[in-house]
């Protein structure tokens, strides 16, 4: 059985994300597993998202950087609570605060991304979250992000 | 006549990125002129641009603030060596080197996105991008780009 990502689990108003939303048919469905203490979310480009022909656009690596930021800390937060994915409980949406991108490397296109979080949490309801963004062996951005429980009301 | 984008006069073979490529037919085809000393991008996210349902995705204001930038340096640096756009000169080409956001208000959906941007060199091919992306009046983020431009060997 395929292991389930957070975003699988995600309330469903919460679940139209341009990023990550499942129901958003759309988008780029990205989705976000548990390695050992690690979390990672893989992603394989669309032949659409260039930068300059052969390389993947920089605002793609963001927004993998983005919703696997948001992912990690409520997967981090949902098992401080003392769940585990698929047990039935509803996991925290959090937005993001902050988004910081160091693009290290051309990212080539064609092969699958792989982003590796470690999260810290600075306060009950703020986590910090530490991405690096592989193809294949290449490290081509390094980031951080500043991941925020989603207020009640969000306007 | 319209004013024309820098965009509009990228070297064909850089004119594929999917934010702001004119040739990149599935791409959001961001273009930035000039307003006085600032530049500007505007940009009416799609439908599927969503957050949450009735607020646009942080991916894809990250996506605007990094083409803006890089598009500001090139108008900045174009302009520096004595060029006007649609004088027929090809502008220099840009890459990010490194994106920050600060995320201050949830953004509303239905409303052009306007990124307002100011350029400072710190270098002679290296240019930072301080910018302010509004949805009428609300500042939704503040972001700051480094962009550095394009070696001739982009590997």
């Amino acid at each position: 059985m395929e292991e389930q990502a957070i975003q699988d689990i995600y309330p469903e108003d919460y679940a139209w994300c341009y990023g990550c939303g499942r129901l958003n048919e759309y988008g780029l469905q990205l989705k976000t597993v548990w390695d050992g203490e690690q979390t990672v979310t893989t992603y394989t480009p669309r032949k659409e998202h260039t930068a300059i022909p052969g390389f993947v656009y920089g605002g793609l690596l963001a927004s993998l950087i983005d919703c696997h930021g948001t992912g990690s800390a409520s997967m981090v937060l949902h098992k401080k609570n003392g769940y585990v994915i698929g047990d039935g409980a509803e996991p925290p949406r959090f937005v993001t605060a902050s988004l910081h991108v160091d693009f290290m490397k051309p990212t080539p296109h064609g092969t699958p991304l792989k982003a590796i979080g470690m999260v810290e949490e600075i306060h009950p309801k703020k986590f910090k979250i530490m991405t690096e963004v592989y193809a294949d062996k290449i490290c081509c951005a390094k980031a951080e992000v500043v991941a925020v429980v989603m207020p009640e009301t969000f306007t």
